[in-house]
C-alpha cells in the first residue's frame, strides 16, 4: 500500500473465505460466457476478489427491499463484466435465478450483454459504454448528499450510505469519466468510494500502447483520496475501503492491481481473454487451476450458506435503520415526510394551475420563459434540481438561486462547469438514484457533447430534462460552430425521447410540464436565445397551448371550411407560418397552421387526431423548421415542401441570417402559394 | 515560476515593446466586439501580453506563404476570443485587412464570431466548441512528428516545427481535451506547447464555483511539462516558452496566470466581461487605462514597424528552409518527393484497379472486406493513417501493423485508446494539417461520444474518415448499449457528411475508394460485425458495385419491363431484399432491388438518375434498414412502407433478433405484397 496512513481495517477479513467466494463467482462468470459462446470472462476473473471483499464485507443492502433508500449503491461501470454483477446478485440473494445466469445475454433474459438497470432488482445503472457508470454513481453520491442535507439531522442520519463503482482502464480512460472526477473532487464527495481494477491490460493489448499515466496522482491532482492495493488480497482491500470511509471529504479511488483473466493458466495477463470465451478446454483448466468443481454453474452450500449469513447480517442493519425511520416519523415527521416526498417524486393535481400567464403584448425569448416556468414549477416540486454546463447565465436553466457548492448540498442550482458529458452522467445518477429528478442545461449545439449519456437517458428510461437553448440559426454572431442545424433531427432519432421545441412563452410553460409529466422518459426542451411574440391565446386566432401535450395542433384555424393548405411549425418558425397565413388569406387561401413542438407526441396519437390536424386529402404542404429537412417528409409527402436549413449557418445578426436563408414570412407564402396554384 | 530548472529566456525579450503591442491588439479585440456590439473581450484583453510574446518572438511563420511545411502552427483553442486571433493576423500580416476586423460577426466576413479554418489563411482549425483545438493540435503536433520521422535526415531536419495553442480553462474541463491530454502524454509529444489562460473566471462566475484543480499537478500526472507563470509578464512568459522547448520528450503546459479583462477598470477580473461588449464608456475607460488611442481600430506607425521587422526576420528563417530543401532536393531527393507527395496527397489515376476483389463462395463480414480494402489502398497512399479507440481488433480499422509509439513515429497504427472524443479531434488535426489523411475507428454506437469532433470535421470540410463497425442491432449478444439503432439518421443529419453503407465486401471497398475520391468532406463508413454474402457481380443478376459512387444503384433489377414495386436497402438489408424480390417473383412480381448505401451521394445526383432509379411512377417501395425510420419517407413517400428498428435492440443472437424485430427475407416480401395487391 502507497499509503501509509491507512489504518488497520476496522472489519475482520477472512482472506481464505473471500478467496473462496470469489471463485465460485468466477466459476459461474466464465460458465456464463461459455454457455453464451460470448462475452467478457477477463474482468470477471480478474476483479472477483476486490468485489467480493466488497460485496461480502462493506456493502449494505436488502435483497428483499432492492430500492431501500439508505442502501450503499454498486455500479460495475464496465458493464463488460457482466456476468460478476449477475453472479453477485445471485449469490446475494437478489431476484436473480440461476436460469438467468444461464440464460445470458439470450433474448427476453434480464441477464444481456451488458447490464440494463430496468432488467433485474440491483442494477443500479445501464453500463457498458464506457465512463458512463463512473459518471452515474457521482450523480447518485451527490443525490444521497442533497437528501443527506434535506432529511437528516443530529442523530437521525437516514441517508448516510456509500456509492461504490468497479471501474476499468477502460473508464478513467474516457473523458466523461474524467469530467465526472474533476466535478465530483470539486465537490468533495466523501461518499464516493471506486475500485479501479487496474490490470495494464485493454482490449487492443497491453495498456502500455496507450495508457500509463500517473492514474493516483492525476486523481488526487482533482482532490481524490487514492490508495493502491493488491486487488487479490481481500485484506488490503478491505483496510483501503475502511480507510477510504473514513475520509469524508473526498472521493476515495482505490487502485486494485490484479490480473486479468486471473487463474486462466494459459490466457491470464492477456487481451485475449478480455472479450472471448475461454474456451471449453482453458475453462476446464481454469476451474482446475481456482480449486473449484468441474460442474457448470455450481456453487458450494458452504458458499451458499455464508451469503445467507452475511444477507442475514445486513437484515440487522437494516431493520435498525427502519427503526431508526419510524422513530422519526414522531420526532422528526417534517423530515421523514419529505424522504416520502423525494422518492414519489409525485406532481401535485393542480400543477397546470401554476403555470405562469405571459403577457402577448412583450415578446419573450422561450429560454427565459423556460426560466420563469421552471422556477413556478420548482416552487411546487422540491425534488427538481439541475444546472448547466457553465452556461446558466445564458440557458437561464436556473431552479433557484441557491447554489450546490461543496459542504453545501442544501441548494439546488448545480454548477456542473464546462463538462456536458460529465453533466449528462451525473443528472442520469442524480435521477436514477430516485429522490430527485434532474436537468441539465447547454446549448443545442452542444447536446453532440453529451450524446452518449442522452443515449442511455433514454434507453433507461431515465426521467431527466435536457434543457437545450440558442436552438437554432437564430442565435447569431456566434457562427455556425454555435448554430445547430441538425440536432432537431439527431436527437429525434433517439427513442424514447422526446423533443419538444415550443413556439412561444406559453407552449414553452406547457413543454416543461409535460417533460415533467412524463415520469418515464427524458425529453428534450429546445428553447431560443432571441425573444418571440407571445400568441394571444385568450382571443379566437390561436388555440390553447395545452394542444403541445398532442405534439401537434391546429393553431390557427384556415379561414373557412375549404382547406387550400397546411403551414407546419416548429418553434420560432411558427411565427413565420401565422405570418404567411395571413398574407395567403389576403390573396384568398384558406390556410391552416399547425404547430408541431413535439413529433414523438403526435406520433403516439390515434389516427383519428392525427388525420384530424393533418388531413390526407390535403396535399399542400409545408414545413418549417431552420434545420436539416431530414425526417420532414413523413408529414409533407412526396408533394410538399419543407423550408430547412441543409448546411451549417453562418455568423452575422439574427435578421440578415433569417434574410439570406429563406426564413421569411413572404418566402413561406410563396412556397405553400407555388403549391396551391 | 514554480519550476526552478527554468534557465533565463534564450529570447531578448523588450517587455515594454511587447506590452504596448499587446495594448495595440487589446484595442483592435475589444473595438471589433464594440463594432460588432457582440463578442467576447475578456479574453483578448486578459492573453494579449502572453499571446503577443508568442506571436512577436517565437511563432515561426510567412504570411506569404501562410501553408509553409514547417510553419509553427498557434490555434486558439478558446475560439470566443476571436478578435485575438483576427487582430494577430492581421498585424503579423497575413490576408486580414482592417475591414475584416470592421466586419466582424458580420455576413460574409471572414472574420465569424469563433474562427473557421477555411475562412482565412493562418486560421489553423475551427474553434468555439471547447477542446477541439486542443485536440487538433494534438493532431497536428503528431503529423508533425510523423512526417519528421518519415523525411528529416540528420543534418537536414525539414521537419522541426512546434504547435502553440491558446487553451482556457473551458478547454480544459471538457473531457475531449482531457484525452487529447493523456494521449500527447502518451507520445510524449515535445513538439506541444500550449498555453492556457488561467484566469479563475468562466462564463458562470469565478471557476472555484465549479474547477479547483491542481491542474498543473494534473498534467504532470499525464507527462506533461508545466511551468506556471505571470501571464503579464512577457519576460517571464518567454523563458517558459524557451525552456518548453527544450523539452522535447514531454508536450509542455504554460500556466499564464492572468486577469480576464485586463485593463477594464470596472470589468475586469469578472465574469461579465466573458462576454459581452464593454459599451462605450468602459471601451473610452480601458483605453484610457491602457493609454492607448481612443480612436477606433488604430494602430501605431511604430506597431506596424515592429510587426515588419520581425517579418522579416522571420522571412529570413523561412528563406534559410527553402535552401535548406533546395539543398536536400539533390542530397535527399526521395525524401523531398516524399514531402510533396504527403502535401500533394494525391489518388494515383489507378486506384480502382487495386481494389480488392472478393470471392463470391465466402461470405465475410464488410469489417473484415474493410481491412482487406484499406491495406490495399494503404499500400499506394503512404500518407493514410489511422487507427482506432481501443477496439482495433473489433472494427479491423487498421492500415499497416506498424504502430506509432512514443519514439517511434514511422508507423501508421495510431493507438488512441479508449477515447473516442479525443481521437476525433486528433484526427481533424492530423489530415487538417495537410500531410496525412487520418482515420478513427470505434463501433457504430460510439460515434455518438465523438459526435462533436466529426460536425467539425464537416464544417471545417475535413477529409477524415471515420470506420465504424458493428453498425446495427446484428451485431447480437452485446446488446442494445452497444446495438445502433438512431445512428444512422443522426449521422445523415449532419451536414457535409458523406454516411456509406455498404451491402457486402465489393461494395466496402467502393464505400473506401468514394471516401478518399472526396477530398473536401469526411465519410463515416458503416460496417458489419457479421458476415454477409458477398454478390457475384460477374453475373447478370447483380449490378457493379462502382455504382455505389452514385449513392443509390439499381442492384438487381425487375424481372420485366412492367415494374411492380421496388425494394430500397442499405447495409446488411440489401440480401434480404434480394431475397424478398426473388420470393414474389415467384408469386409473378416484377420487383427492383435498389441498394442505397450512400443517401447523401445519391441526393447529389441528377433528377434524370434519381428519376431513373426511384420511377415516380413506381409507389409501391419498401425501404429496409434496421436503424430507426427517421428520414427514409423522402424516399418511399406516403405510399410506402419502412421496415425499420424505431425502438432499442435486445441482446440475443443475431439470428433471433432478426426473427424479432422482422428483419427477414419473408417480412419483406409481405410487406411489399401488401403493397402489390
Amino acid at each position: 500500500m502507497t499509503d501509509t496512513a491507512v489504518q488497520q481495517g476496522e472489519v475482520n477479513v477472512d482472506a481464505a473465505l473471500v478467496r473462496r467466494l470469489a471463485n465460485t463467482v468466477r466459476g459461474l462468470s466464465i460458465d456464463g460466457v461459455q454457455n453464451a459462446n460470448s462475452g467478457h470472462p477477463g474482468l470477471p476473473l480478474g476483479a472477483a476478489d476486490f468485489a467480493v471483499t466488497l460485496w461480502y464485507h462493506f456493502l449494505r443492502f436488502n435483497p428483499q427491499d432492492p430500492r431501500w433508500p439508505n442502501r450503499d449503491k454498486f455500479i460495475l461501470s464496465a458493464g463488460h463484466g457482466s456476468m460478476l454483477l449477475y453472479s453477485l446478485l445471485h449469490l446475494a440473494g437478489y431476484n436473480m435465478p440461476m436460469d438467468e445466469l444461464k440464460s445470458f445475454r439470450q433474448f427476453g433474459s434480464s441477464t444481456p450483454g451488458h447490464p440494463e438497470s430496468f432488467m433485474a432488482d440491483g442494477i443500479e445503472a445501464t453500463t457498458g459504454p464506457l465512463g458512463q457508470g463512473f459518471a452515474n454513481g457521482i450523480g447518485m453520491a451527490l443525490a444521497d448528499k442533497l437528501l443527506a442535507a434535506r432529511v437528516n439531522t443530529p442523530g437521525a442520519e437516514l441517508i448516510d450510505c456509500f456509492v461504490y463503482a468497479l471501474v476499468s482502464d477502460g473508464d478513467l480512460m474516457e473523458g466523461v469519466a474524467q469530467e465526472a472526477a474533476s466535478y465530483a473532487g470539486q465537490l468533495g464527495l466523501g461518499n464516493v468510494i471506486y475500485l479501479y481494477d487496474d490490470n495494464s491490460i485493454s482490449l487492443d493489448g497491453p495498456t502500455e500502447l496507450s495508457y500509463q499515466e500517473d492514474t493516483a496522482k492525476k486523481f488526487e491532482a482533482m482532490n481524490w483520496h487514492t490508495i493502491t492495493v493488491d486487488g487479490h488480497d481481500p485484506v488490503a482491500v478491505a483496510s483501503a475501503i475502511s480507510a477510504s470511509q473514513r475520509v469524508t471529504d473526498k472521493p476515495s479511488l482505490i487502485l486494485c492491481k490484479t490480473i486479468i483473466g486471473y487463474g486462466s493458466p494459459n490466457k491470464a495477463n492477456s487481451s485475449g481473454v478480455h472479450g472471448s470465451p475461454l474456451g471449453d478446454e482453458e475453462l476446464k483448466l481454469t476451474k482446475e487451476n481456482l480449486g473449484i468443481s468441474p460442474e457448470a454453474f455450481h456453487v458450494p452450500d458452504e458458499d451458499r450458506d455464508a451469503w445467507a449469513a452475511r444477507v442475514t447480517e445486513l437484515k440487522g442493519g437494516y431493520d435498525q435503520w427502519q427503526a431508526k425511520l419510524s422513530a422519526a416519523r414522531s420526532s422528526n415527521a417534517d423530515k421523514v415526510a419529505l424522504l416520502d416526498a423525494f422518492f414519489a417524486r409525485e406532481l401535485p393535481a393542480d400543477l397546470e394551475s401554476k403555470l405562469p400567464v405571459f403577457d402577448p403584448a412583450k415578446p419573450v425569448a422561450t429560454r427565459t420563459a423556460g426560466k420563469t416556468a421552471l422556477q413556478a414549477l420548482g416552487k411546487e416540486l422540491p425534488w427538481l434540481v439541475g444546472g448547466s454546463a457553465d452556461l446558466s447565465v445564458s440557458t437561464n436553466a436556473i431552479v433557484s438561486d441557491d447554489k450546490v457548492l461543496e459542504g453545501e448540498f442544501g441548494g439546488r442550482h448545480i454548477f456542473f462547469g464546462v463538462r456536458e458529458h460529465g453533466m449528462g452522467g451525473i443528472v442520469n445518477g442524480l435521477t436514477q438514484h430516485g429522490a430527485f429528478r434532474g436537468f441539465g442545461s447547454t446549448f443545442l449545439t452542444f447536446s453532440d457533447y453529451m450524446r452518449g449519456s442522452v443515449r442511455l437517458s433514454a434507453l433507461s428510461e431515465i426521467p431527466a430534462v435536457w434543457v437545450y437553448t440558442h436552438d437554432s440559426i437564430f442565435l447569431g454572431e456566434d457562427g455556425p460552430t454555435h448554430q445547430p442545424v441538425e440536432h432537431y433531427a439527431a436527437l429525434r432519432s433517439i427513442p424514447n425521447l422526446s423533443v419538444i421545441r415550443p413556439s412561444d412563452a406559453t407552449e414553452t410553460a406547457y413543454a416543461w410540464l409535460a417533460a415533467l409529466e412524463d415520469r418515464t422518459h427524458p425529453t428534450a426542451l429546445l428553447l431560443t436565445r432571441q425573444n418571440l411574440p407571445v400568441l394571444d391565446r385568450s382571443t379566437d386566432e390561436f388555440a390553447p397551448a395545452s394542444g403541445l401535450r398532442q405534439g401537434a395542433y391546429i393553431l390557427r384555424r384556415e379561414r373557412d371550411s375549404k382547406l387550400d393548405g397546411i403551414l407546419i411549425g416548429t418553434g420560432s418558425e411558427v411565427q413565420l407560418c401565422v405570418g404567411a397565413a395571413q398574407l395567403l388569406e389576403k390573396d384568398g387561401f384558406s390556410v391552416r397552421v399547425v404547430s408541431m413542438p413535439c413529433q414523438e407526441y403526435f406520433d403516439k396519437q390515434p389516427d383519428s387526431y392525427r388525420e384530424e390536424v393533418l388531413p390526407t386529402s390535403c396535399k399542400a404542404r409545408v414545413a418549417v423548421e431552420a434545420g436539416v429537412s431530414l425526417g420532414w417528409h413523413k408529414y409533407v409527402g412526396f408533394e410538399g415542401k419543407v423550408i430547412a436549413c441543409d448546411r451549417f449557418g453562418a455568423s452575422a445578426p439574427a435578421s440578415r441570417i433569417a434574410q439570406e436563408f429563406g426564413f421569411t414570412t413572404e418566402n413561406v407564402a410563396t412556397r405553400l402559394r407555388s403549391l396551391l396554384k
